[in-house]
């Protein structure tokens, strides 16, 4: 039995709640729940530790969704899940989760017979991309709201008034791959250049290995006058607006949201970041009118996002 | 009055006509105008030669839509007009029209007044799209549909479910001027390596003046062996190439059309992009299996595609 942490917020937990949905974000190490209110308020959350192999991931989510429900259970509607991989959201489908030891595993169905409740899958980014943009729009969900995961890759999930999109093979989104950095550094999936090889956690891990978690300390570095750390923080926040601007011009969303690990790093990051549109939008009055400085955010790194975000987008089907 | 080139289709002037839409695209140097069936059918189309300044552009809208209506006109429902230019499709309203000499025109207000009609502005590339999508795609409008406009510059119309986006600002598809080229030439916009300074009709047109129209041009040289044309087909195909992922990753789109006058250039221009496009893929099983090469489609240059959007785009407010 794995060990718990849960909480109530003992104010909402008044008798009558109908409508309750349970968002479950299952990550390489932890799994968190949350119960989420019709208005959206987070009712009860819990945490357990990951375990590897099919098994043990649907008799884990099987688990929190019952404890994380507790006494509510009969009130719950639907249940979301977000994980990494590959996720066939039509069908619950996922494929090819290697922290977890998973090949596939039908996640979505053996869960959903196990409950008695719908149970609808998505890719992480895919989740957190939700959760972000209902902590961040609140009620007004109107317009295209992109969500940049700088974790261990870099991907975004795109949300369009209100629902998240697919594309129409499933690799929307798939911008860290997009071969177009200067530095030309090899990337593992075969290419070079792209993206993700120079601004997402690992690359700025492997750019500068003297910091852990890397990107605070770079930039602490840089600051305090490292001409090695100024050389790559250049590289990596020229790779950074690069990537906001192809999201930019692309999508022309209302807020784009930094997040995943390395927005963590919190404000410095956002302040290196408008430091190198400023430079460019100095020379270039179609950038400076685009005014993209207005529409960064920060990812609430205090938020259950993937979780809140897995309810939501069950919510939503 | 200007000189009408108007067509008529026979088979389709049958009596009882009604719900019929006119669309109208507005050039540097031509405007073309046709009459469109609730089917899709084009029933007349009529072309003048364009000319300058807000007054005539007004009136020689306004003379065309009835023109190519001719007895029709009364059961008409709409106008939709397609003009390049800062466009303001809610009010109608147009700005910066250099080729027209036209600062700033309420043309949606005017022409709507004098005809009686609802009238739909719209940017010309976006009404391109528009009718591109609808020749290729037919009945099924599910799902993103890119329409790349190698044109003077560089720029995507995006057509989701059937429906124009427009973005946050109006800046939507503005990917010509992402600052991602290696080369590095300067861009009038202010930046460097904007891609619209490699792979657009003028830009071809400036690395290879040789030929006119450029691009059939240089990539018959190419072939027969001239090394300088070999370099610079190379580094044009890099740059449409880098475009295609950029659009393919960002929005996984079901179709990708080649449009504006550079995709007059036929084939040829697929097959070079294809070429490219093999290259990758060769190092690389993620952009394999994207299968974009299966997504590629040139805009169908016999078609009034600006024209035939404009009416679409119209239909569907």
């Amino acid at each position: 039995m794995a060990s718990h942490t849960t909480s109530h917020n003992p104010d909402e937990l008044t008798a009558g709640h109908c409508g309750l949905r349970i968002g479950i974000d299952i990550g390489g190490t932890k799994i968190e729940a949350v119960l989420v209110a019709p208005d959206g308020t987070i009712v009860a959350t819990d945490r357990i530790p990951a375990r590897r192999g099919n098994d043990q991931v649907v008799e884990d989510v099987v688990s929190i969704a019952r404890s994380v429900a507790g006494e509510h259970f009969e009130s719950v509607l639907s249940v979301g899940i977000g994980i990494p991989g590959q996720v066939d959201c039509a069908t619950g489908r996922i494929a090819h989760v290697v922290n977890l030891d998973i090949d596939t595993l039908e996640l979505g169905a053996l869960a959903g017979k196990q409950l008695g409740l719908p149970v609808h899958v998505e890719n992480d980014v895919n989740a957190a991309a939700v959760g972000a943009a209902h902590v961040l729009a609140g009620t007004d969900m109107s317009g295209t709201i992109v969500f940049l995961n700088f974790g261990t890759g870099l991907a975004a999930g795109i949300v369009d008034n209100g629902t998240l999109l697919h594309g129409y093979s499933g690799a929307i989104g798939e911008i860290g791959h997009v071969p177009v950095d200067p530095n030309q550094f090899e990337c593992p999936c075969g290419q070079r250049g792209c993206l993700e090889t120079v601004c997402s956690g690992a690359s700025v891990g492997r750019l500068w290995p003297k910091a852990n978690p890397p990107m605070p300390g770079l930039i602490t570095a840089a600051h305090l006058g490292d001409m090695e750390a100024q050389r790559v923080l250049a590289m990596v926040t020229h790779a950074i607006v690069d990537t906001v601007q192809m999201v930019a011009q692309a999508y022309d969303p209302k807020l784009i949201i930094f997040g995943g690990g390395m927005a963590k790093t919190g404000q410095p990051l956002i302040d290196v970041t408008l430091e190198e549109l400023a430079r460019r939008e100095a020379h270039c009055p179609f950038l400076k009118g685009l005014h993209l400085a207005d529409r960064l955010r920060l990812a609430p790194a205090a938020e259950p996002l993937g979780a809140l975000g897995a309810a939501w987008a069950a919510a939503s089907i």
